[in-house]
């Protein structure tokens, strides 16, 4: 029998309602002929209510008390699914993380999984009951209560679905799919029908939102095809495979012109930093990023410019949240190191084409720096890989740049 | 060093401020020398608003996954306690009923404590820490989460003291003390010192709501000292303890004189039922009680009266929850038996005096009865321990039972 994992969100669960919605679809897909195992994240906005009391509680917060609350949100959901199921007389059983044997690291807030223990679903299934899991959660090996961290459901559900081996992972969310740009800036934005994993998670990591970028990396690891669809619609959605099923699937689709470029996509969340007149000496730039990573900053984009007269400059990019410590970690820096001085740039946007076809089309570079420039868009920062090419511009130049590379791709 | 299991019910942890109020009590009780264990509820009406959630989307509510919903209030409540006592600097863990050891049978919804493994929380103590451990919770031996049921924080907090040899186990709650009368009824109602286990349990019992029942009678049963007050004034409440104990701290307080009686309890819960004409015969009770204990009810107070032409009336009081399938059951019982009717009055109460002192003292009985009788209280049925006696009157003379009780009895 095909065994199919279906992970669903906070707003696919955000009430009564759509609880009782989820369980009819459960219900049917099982109905169909396919054994299910189902992954939920906490109700609507539960998570960041729990955060939000905890706030007002202390404002010392150990990550082991943080993981135990926030936690509780999902062990609501999947129970109350489950008595949804119930009344459709589909039989399921409620596992949280630990029950699941979803074994993480001991680092709290932002556990790893080290090990999938995956006994008791099993038993589960075989006994042909729904099993419904606690999503972003797990046990550690200090037999503690852990949280994979916001979006971890995902990763819960890939990594579930590698695990007891399922022909597909489904990520219902509140959109019908992954789209070639957002459709809230490009109204002519289409729905994607597939990606190669490669794609999707260049596409993550530049800011498309779902799905969360640590689950397209472990379902690339291990061929664990997603398809990321709409808890609302039901429709067919996106589906994420092998480059090579994605290039099969494309061909197939004999109406369709060979997309080059698969989708552009934007991201306003972070901020640049940019240090002057460095000291173009071997290992300044590694002990300042060492010291970002001591403090857990995520740096994005790094460029370092030619170097003049033995100094350089070096700009990176980083989470908006992670701005002010960055700043101060290289203040405390370019005093060590006689760098002259600290510049934070708080309103940029980085735009990125996304496109598996584009190795082996030459001037889709250029191509996109004439659009840029056609609309008087300047470019502060560049950035490529053998899919992607990210240009930084400014925040309010992001929305012309995303329509105008849509156009000029003929996405 | 003393060790203390503090146990703080939902009024307690109302919301932010009330659970700082509560870290700050342990915190202090810890700077005044003593080992503390913390027990906690689920915060204010939490539980109440998880059933109603549970009842929104499901008629079907399987009691495993109503367990798992329903702990996760204690779960959030446990969590922020911890984080309000890392304010505080005051070095705490969280447990779960199932990370604090207790395991119980698979009866979910109402659960017993089979065992109390307490190895985690005494290598906590050992390191430093407090405890905090969620309420009414333990683990199956099926390994699933199960529930204790309503008030089952008190007995988690009885079995956790008893199991790591607490010098007391303190229920703090809304009220300062257990009193001589509902206070709401009887304005010059008196908290008590002092209680024996056995008077506290045919308090319980008798319809005085905390602490819970089953609480007392496990504290009887291992001679766990409680300490029932209030956590709004922090002052000293109700102890309950041996027999011997209560007499001798009576004793002490030598300007008292010794009181016969130590309460008048009252309970509005029930509701009466009556088979008239039972055929008189061995084995027809049995059966009709029997039939009832399979759904359910519990019943209170039992009246058989003389059998007159070989039949007898039988009338029993139920929870009035219970009201409609105790008629259902004894009207399927009446065609069978052939009795001739079945009888429901809900509009009873249930008034109790309750006193160690009764049993040497003649005429209690004859007092409450004169009592009743001067204010023209009919009384309904009447039953009797050694230390209590309760009589069945109209809802609607209950207060007045109470308050002409308190009065004759000079409490």
């Amino acid at each position: 029998m095909s065994l199919v994992v279906q992970k669903f969100g906070g707003t696919s669960l955000a009430d009564a309602e759509r609880i009782r919605s989820v369980a009819d679809h459960v219900a049917r897909t099982r109905r169909q002929g396919f054994e299910v195992v189902v992954v939920v994240s906490a109700m609507g906005r539960e998570t960041d209510e729990l955060l939000h009391l905890a706030a007002q509680v202390s404002d010392v917060q150990p990550g082991r008390e943080l993981d135990m609350l926030i936690t509780a949100g999902e062990r609501k959901a999947m129970a109350l699914l489950c008595m949804a199921l119930a009344e459709l007389d589909c039989p399921s059983s409620s596992f949280t993380g630990s029950q699941a044997g979803l074994i993480t690291d001991t680092l709290h807030t932002r556990a790893k999984i080290l090990e999938v223990r995956s006994e008791r679903l099993r038993q589960a299934l075989e006994s042909g009951r729904v099993p419904v899991v606690g999503g972003a959660q797990g046990v550690s090996s200090d037999r503690d209560v852990t949280f994979l961290g916001r979006g971890g459901s995902d990763t819960t559900a890939v990594a579930l679905a590698h695990a007891l081996g399922a022909d597909v992972c489904e990520l219902y969310t509140d959109v019908s799919g992954v789209f070639t740009a957002d459709p809230r800036i490009e109204p002519s934005a289409r729905k994607l029908r597939e990606l190669s994993f490669e794609e999707m998670l260049e596409m993550s990591a530049s800011g498309c939102p779902k799905p969360e970028t640590r689950s397209v990396e472990f379902a690339r690891n291990h061929a664990v095809p997603l398809h990321v669809r709409s808890s609302f619609t039901w429709e067919p959605g996106t589906w994420v495979v092998s480059a090579e099923e994605a290039e099969k699937r494309r061909a197939e689709e004999s109406s369709m012109e060979q997309a080059i470029i698969s989708a552009v996509v934007h991201d306003t969340s972070e901020a640049k930093v940019t240090v002057t007149h460095v000291p173009d000496r071997p290992g300044i730039a590694a002990r300042l990023f060492r010291s970002l990573a001591d403090e857990h900053v995520n740096v994005g984009m790094i460029e370092q410019n030619v170097s003049i007269g033995g100094t350089t400059d070096i700009s990176f990019t980083v989470p908006k949240a992670f701005l002010d410590v960055s700043l101060q970690v290289c203040r405390s820096h370019a005093e060590e190191i006689g760098a002259n001085d600290v510049l934070a740039d708080p309103d940029v946007a980085n735009v990125s084409l996304i496109g598996a076809g584009m190795k082996t089309h030459p001037g889709i570079a250029a191509t996109m720096f004439e659009t840029l420039a056609d609309e008087a868009i300047n470019i502060e920062m560049i950035s490529t890989s053998p899919i992607r090419i990210s240009c930084v511009v400014h925040s309010d130049d992001v929305e012309r740049a995303v329509q105008s590379l849509h156009a000029a791709f003929g996405l």
